[in-house]
């Protein structure tokens, strides 16, 4: 079996551009024991892939140039040799690739539900983003009631939900964007108390303004919108370090942290998060919590659509450009054995 | 009553001199209810007064030009309206001054045990420096066996009590100080694994050879220095924030922390500490068990005594030439009443 894929062509230096990829045919191996084939839906672009296309030390290894991109994908199962799973169920794998088809292991595929909400979401707010910002917001920014948290990249896919979460839990929630549209998104659709523009506001005289004290700052991004956070943070600040998109073009590497006085001050904890340490029992929580919000309209999410295999690279591209408004994904087939 | 005390003449701008005290001498009240006046035996000068002497948001309030400076001092009781102490007996109290007689709350005093060790210990190892590093290192920076933990200013009054508690909870333990006399009474005195000399030599290249991953980072100074440890953290580490010193005489503010992905990577934790969190009770726990270690020999201390209260500034400005080894003390007068 043949399966078009997206590969590695160049690794960027800089900015990434669509000299990076090329688009290959591929002769798939048949499918071994507990293996299925899996006919790509919905493919994820997310910011962590520049770190892999780097060829540098990070929480995963680089991917090689030649081999094809990886990508969290929603497909249908095509043929099984998995006792969990039959030709048309949905599923959901982390690790498959920038491909219409793939073969995979059964035991890393969870299934999707296709009653709880689109099955696109299994790759934006029931899936990776949204059990990020879960867990990241939830378990290493410890929200309090009255708490006031801060969330830069607040319109993307992690970010909505983090702020989302923190109104479920008592908190005034500022939210840092690149556009009006997605204020306005942030203010009049989700609830969030205040929302300010960085690139048309001054980020900390506006965090002065509508903050008396930041609790949790999630971060996104890093740079200078961490910058103009910084001096504001509360006595037991809890900043929790999910992306730094700012930060993952830099070629050249600035000087590491400074400014660490202000955490004696304020005797406060910054601390990363990476989805990957949360097992499957509590993706299954996360989701099951997450769908359950949803239904009750008390947590929204958007979702930007690109059609096309093709535009796979420009999809992801677009994740520095800043326009996408919730989470990005390329659709990149219709079902035919799945019923949705 | 009299007494000669030093004050605040102008705020520094970079790093401090001579020409930012004015030594003064001033009338004291009389002592109201539970109230003494103490006769300054030791007074301590510490890093973190530079910041108290700059006109900014810290965690504490800025002194004021024209007000006496404040210091940690012990001291003999020479009159008392307090039920708890009487003349001749040995305090020491945080919130004094750069004088040589003061009128104290003697609720604010805590008595010093002269059989313990020499009583201007009570303002290093048994004191502010020791219950820092204790609480520094064993509540933030939870050390387990076998970690790898790097100290910054290793032989100063913090370093070397953080340095020597992680030899005792198994650690490995490596210093970084700017003397090669330092260095050898780390490594040979103190037990430290290895020793750095981040003034000639290269300390990244250094730490890779020394470690394998940095589980704890206990920062005295940032700067470069944390630089050089950063890319090396290990998967859940710890970075206990402690002190700054090497930008606290900085004037151009640089920008803030960067490379926090580096968190991500490895899920560390960045934390701040500050003594004054640990209550009476704590700080009895910690002074105890020093006193313990060094009766056995286990923790070894040293003290840099500077004669005579008019030194007191040229001591303050020996911190940041980064001259002395151990706590830096300056002697202000022996005992009249007390038994030492």
């Amino acid at each position: 079996m043949e399966t078009r894929q997206w590969v590695l062509d160049s690794r960027p230096v800089g900015e990434p551009s669509a000299e990076n990829f090329r688009l290959e045919t591929a002769e798939l191996d048949d499918p071994g024991p507990r293996e299925v084939v899996v006919r790509t839906l919905y493919q994820s672009v997310d910011p962590y892939m520049r770190g892999r296309m780097r060829d540098a030390e990070s929480y995963a290894e680089p991917w090689d140039v030649g081999d094809p991109m990886r990508a969290a994908v929603v497909g249908e199962v095509v043929e099984s040799r998995h006792p969990r799973f039959e030709r048309g169920d949905v599923v959901q794998g982390e690790g498959l690739y920038w491909a219409e088809h793939a073969v995979a292991d059964g035991d890393d595929l969870r299934r999707v539900d296709p009653s709880l909400a689109p099955v696109s979401t299994a790759l934006g707010i029931l899936g990776m983003p949204g059990v990020t910002g879960y867990y990241g917001l939830l378990d290493v920014g410890e929200p309090r009631p009255g708490d006031t948290v801060v969330v830069s990249a607040a319109a993307g896919a992690v970010g909505s939900v983090v702020g989302q979460l923190a109104r479920l839990n008592g908190c005034r929630v500022v939210g840092i964007a690149g556009a009006d549209e997605k204020l306005e998104w942030l203010t009049d659709d989700l609830g969030f108390d205040a929302a300010i523009n960085y690139k048309t506001e001054d980020v900390h005289a506006r965090l002065r303004e509508e903050t008396d004290g930041i609790d949790v700052y999630y971060d996104n991004v890093g740079g200078d919108v961490t910058d103009a956070v910084w001096d504001l943070l509360a006595l037991r600040c809890r900043v929790v370090v999910c992306g730094q998109i700012a930060q993952y073009n830099a070629t050249e590497v600035p000087t590491g942290p400074r400014k660490l006085a202000k955490l004696i001050e304020t005797r406060g904890r910054v601390e990363g998060v990476l989805v990957r340490d949360y097992d499957a029992e509590q993706w299954r929580e996360a989701i099951t919590r997450l769908a359950g919000w949803i239904g009750e309209d008390e947590v929204r999410y958007r979702e930007n659509v690109v059609e096309g295999f093709e535009n796979a690279p420009d999809a992801f591209l677009g994740l520095f450009e800043g326009v996408n408004l919730g989470k990005q994904v390329v659709k990149v087939a219709d079902a035919e054995y799945a019923d949705l």
